[in-house]
């Protein structure tokens, strides 16, 4: 069975003060601290590109794993919406011959925003375990700073620019549970770029965010013969502090389950979920935890990590 | 155990007449015919988006299956590198609204070129049984109209627009065997859209294929325990009638095994094999087929379909 055996991470260095920003708007820090959630948001390099950021994502995780070769790596999927180039080629064949992995890899990029972490992990292990493949890295990176426009207060003051790099292999200390999915395209205006310039209709995603994840979390519970007292943490997509503790609220169990870590990284899209795993739940001796991904498609993912 | 239940496509009336083509460069029906291998080249519509060639395609599936039903459908991929929008959303969330597709189905993106139906079926394949779902519709759609530049003859003679719909599930009456992956992205500038246009370097392309696929079927063939004998037909990537002749020279079994159609649809990318599959194989009494796609990555992906 694979599962996930370590994740590793890049954020930059260099980024936007938060708080600076949000004077620009008006927004005071009462306002960035509770609503937005991020006194900083962390911002590639003019010069780096996407596959850049993936790469140093996946040699945190080697330089992490003396025991994961490069030579033993057969898959590698990049989720990004942001890729190096226009459409093609996909940004995985850029990753794999920056990072000197061998040419047997099979390699791909998956189109999915803020649920793509849910999806790719299912989507990485199928694939895995379908074709017979031993070592896999799941990379995410889309950096909204590509897209996003400076003076759109709607969305310069959220998002953060990160990869983050999934080593998925036998042997691992999680594994994956139940998932469930979700996908309505009637609601793809809310979240999409027009001439290279991103757009969101922040309150049609929020509602969006309060009306599904709370409930696809309780669903998830259900048909894992699961409750909520049996989850040691959620870590749900971090669009903002507003939509963590919202749908930690309306979930109706314990909010403080719900971890809130976007200080120092703003929305950084597919890479939130592995972020927080990372940081609060792969060296836990926690026994389980729900995550759940949603934004632009619209689409949603909600699944359960436990130790076997 | 998920296989390929059934395949439909949609292939635009509407195209261009590739001997006029080719006498704008001064080439002749021998060179059309012998070299390029298409009299004519499907091109969709203005007003289509991809979305819309994947949605004929899917309803051609619909029509031809009446015991899958929409409300079944739980798993939706669409493989392509020139979706609706700039990146995002993902094509596959507007062909779930357009389809009427229920908002309960998974759905996301591949990105992938000529070699993407080999990673899709595995792909879907093996997401499906990671997360316990299934119906899944495998829809490639790659319209290279939107890209190519009709004043460049190294291109504009080759591709065609087409888009296919896969059933995979249960009870199939193909099922999947050994693949085979390579990644090359060294060979990345060889095909890229820059600045919104197509560029292939066609020589490499071809050196590209003409080393690598043959000796991939050969190590393909030789991990699955199995001989040339054993494999009733070759579905190879129609890059080209000149690349499928060489390849099958070069592979040194039997050429007349290495199926060639594209005479009336062009290189319709990742819709080429599957439309090979459709007309050729899923209703034929063979028994074992070996399939190769290959292009833009560079990526290329071998694998054995067969008769359970």
């Amino acid at each position: 069975m694979i599962g996930i055996k370590s994740i590793a991470s890049y954020v930059p260095v260099a980024g936007v003060d938060n708080y600076a920003q949000g004077a620009k708007f008006e927004k005071d820090e009462e306002f960035i601290l509770g609503k937005i959630g991020s006194a900083f948001l962390p911002r590639k390099d003019a010069g780096q590109e996407t596959s850049d950021l993936c790469v140093e994502a996946a040699n945190a995780l080697f330089a992490n794993n003396p025991d994961l070769k490069r030579e033993s790596v057969d898959v590698l999927i990049v989720v990004t919406q942001n890729g190096d180039e226009e459409g093609l080629p996909h940004t995985a064949a850029i990753v794999q011959d920056k990072l000197g992995l061998p040419t047997t890899v099979a390699a791909f990029d998956i189109s999915l925003g803020c649920s793509g972490y849910v999806y790719g992990i299912y989507a990485i292990k199928g694939f895995m375990e379908a074709a017979g493949l031993k070592n896999g890295l799941l990379i995410t990176a889309d950096p909204y700073s590509k897209i996003v426009d400076p003076e759109d207060r709607n969305t310069t003051m959220l998002f953060g620019d990160a990869a983050t790099a999934t080593w998925m292999g036998e042997n691992a200390p999680w594994q994956l549970g139940k998932a469930k999915f979700g996908t309505d395209g009637s609601g793809a205006p809310h979240l999409k770029v027009t001439d290279g310039v991103f757009y969101m209709n922040g309150r049609q995603v929020f509602n969006f965010a309060l009306l599904k994840v709370p409930a696809h979390l309780h669903e998830l519970l259900a048909d894992s013969q699961l409750t909520a007292d049996d989850i040691d943490a959620f870590c749900i997509h971090q669009g903002s502090a507003a939509i963590v503790d919202a749908v930690a609220r309306r979930f109706e169990g314990e909010p403080e389950k719900f971890i809130k870590d976007m200080v120092e990284t703003g929305n950084t899209v597919s890479s939130s979920i592995p972020l927080l795993l990372e940081k609060h739940v792969l060296d836990s001796d926690w026994k389980r935890v729900a995550l759940s991904g949603f934004g632009v498609g619209l689409s949603w993912g909600s699944a359960i990590l436990y130790r076997p």
